[in-house]
């Protein structure tokens, strides 16, 4: 008998991992046994790491050997920087870039294990995406810094210069809480491509490709676009109320995953509030606060059955906004902050997977006999 | 109650698809229709992509389009070229330059849909594999020539000569008899990475990089080793048996899917037979097919009760080692034929797939404290 298609695999259990866990029912979001909002607002982002590549926080020492070893890994290699600048002649999207770079990421490294090449990885996506974004504005790339923590870094290779403490914190915050998240399609991608046996820039490559589609998640563009439509907190009723009656989605609000409040978007929410309260843009911050109160009252009057409540990419974009990054940032930051549990998948399923290789079911003809090109 | 982990997927249906049917336990394998050995020899590579894409064999008119349609696309880009001299210059293998080479078709592309991607992909692909294999012996690439066939430019695009009839044939026979084979896992990662609505480049990048895997399959490597390691028709018993004492897997027999024989080496072996009656290396031919005779035997005497056929990359190798091809180019030119596979199931995927996201098992702990850093 025929098996069922299990078209998008919901529900089936792909692996077994000790990275993450995502418990939509309850709101709950596990890094390597630590609460998102336990780990995230306090670990520096090389700490992140290496608690999803080895299972413990690191120790004083280790997290200083890593330090050092990121640091020793951030320039990009020439021919990259010649492929950025090509593409950013043709004014490519980010995200297009972003994979043309990581798969070029091959170069030197020499015969690399997986951990070199996870660690080369992590250090060469900021990189990546600010000489990118340096590029498209007519600027030449931020010189590599190695007295300068990840998430500083990250910022330095966009803006060319250091960023204030406050700043660099907000990121990294955003980049601890969005380093994994269970088998979302792009690290599913990643685990598929390492299962054959493959290297780490192969699957983070095919990682990044699958992040830059509008259906993976994650990616923050139009949540923000709608608090600036609002512009002024006493349009937010009439506005979000001709938005539902159009049936048309109220952006930011809402998980595939999460049937309660994503545990996500009280971090970055926090996040949030500390950075506007240390010298951003406070008018900003409340406009989204009280657009959000609206949003959350407008949606239960009309579906009191169903919760919908605010998801990270409506804070992610308040506070990758308020930090002063372009919208077009927020994806590519995304993956500066995912490569990290990309990199702690493709490693565990290097170690203990086994070959990736589902069934389809045939729904074409048979039998078919071929007859000449001249004869059709 | 918690679901069993799927680890690898295995008898899981991911997708259903009109594109190919692997009979496992009969021996068939169905492209669109056709019985693969139906179709192979008999089709040109260009209308076994517009059958894939299509449904239908081509009419002559939609033959000419198409093929006008590739031969435009068939230069690559500048940037492209200079990142293949950098790779060759470190001296990558073909793979990982293939992979670089994929991810940066993003350039001079524009915004294509998806058909105008996958002309690009399935015409650049020969130029790319061609131009590394030169760049790596220290010879320029090759001109891009308009009036050759796709199996004849691919061939060109390495030699930087015209094959003849025969050799072109040959690979022709090849690409198509590779063309498509179910939810490989390269094919299945294209479609992870599409299923977000993602770009072709994006998918088939990543399918490069899950083919460069030694788990993946399909490419050839040892199993022609162990022909010339025989060298002599009478040493094959001795040299086998030997193998099989060790407790050695003879390298081209048995397959993960086909529990008979792999309806493509039969179309492999008459491909080669063929090309090696009109002038390849008779004796080779005459060796390998002796020195499979005796590996079959002796496995059907050691294991009755289990089919171990010979598979598809003993014969591979046979042909694609008459036709010139050095091993190194084994794989990658698996790539230019199984591209019209990859770009087939990644359209069917963004015409009406979902969203490919399975679910993880978390199997770690909860409720750590953090604990600062310098308290650790």
């Amino acid at each position: 008998m025929a098996l069922a298609v299990q078209d998008g695999l919901q529900g089936v259990v792909a692996a077994a991992t000790a990275l993450s866990e995502v418990d939509g029912e309850a709101g709950h979001l596990t890094l390597r046994g630590y609460a998102v909002e336990e780990l995230a607002p306090r670990a520096s982002f090389e700490e992140v790491v290496h608690l999803l590549w080895h299972g413990r926080l690191p120790s004083p020492a280790q997290h200083r050997e890593l330090c050092a070893e990121l640091h020793a890994r951030r320039a990009l290699p020439a021919a990259t920087l010649s492929l950025l600048s090509a593409a950013a002649g043709e004014r490519l999207p980010h995200m297009d870039a972003l994979r043309m770079g990581v798969a070029s990421l091959g170069l030197g490294a020499g015969a690399a294990g997986h951990e070199q090449a996870a660690l080369r990885l992590i250090a060469a996506f900021p990189g990546l995406v600010g000489a990118y974004d340096r590029l498209l504005r007519g600027e030449q790339p931020a010189p590599v810094r190695s007295d300068l923590g990840h998430a500083a870094h990250a910022l330095q290779q966009v803006w060319g210069r250091e960023p204030s403490p406050e700043h660099a914190r907000g990121l990294e915050t955003y980049l601890n809480t969005v380093c994994d998240h269970g088998l979302n399609a792009s690290t599913f991608a990643a685990r598929v491509i390492v299962s054959t046996g493959s290297d780490l820039v192969s699957a983070i490559c095919g990682a990044t490709g699958a992040l830059k589609g509008p259906l993976h998640g994650g990616a923050p563009g139009p949540a923000l676009d709608m608090v600036f439509e609002i512009g002024r907190a006493e349009r937010a009723e009439a506005v979000l109320r001709g938005k539902l009656e159009r049936g048309e989605r109220l952006m930011g609000f809402g998980h595939r995953v999460y049937r309660v409040r994503d545990p996500r978007a009280d971090v970055l929410a926090a996040a949030a509030e500390r950075f506007f309260q240390s010298g951003g843009d406070a008018e900003l911050y409340a406009l989204a606060r009280q657009v959000e109160a609206v949003a959350l009252r407008l949606l239960r009057e009309r579906k009191p059955d169903r919760r919908l409540d605010t998801n990270v990419e409506f804070y992610t974009a308040l506070l990758l906004h308020g930090l002063g990054l372009e919208t077009a940032l927020f994806t590519p930051m995304f993956a500066v902050g995912r490569v990290a549990g990309w990199t702690a998948h493709a490693m565990e399923q290097a170690s203990n997977g086994k070959l990736i290789r589902p069934d389809s079911r045939y729904v074409g003809p048979r039998g078919l006999r071929y007859t000449a090109l001249e004869e059709r």
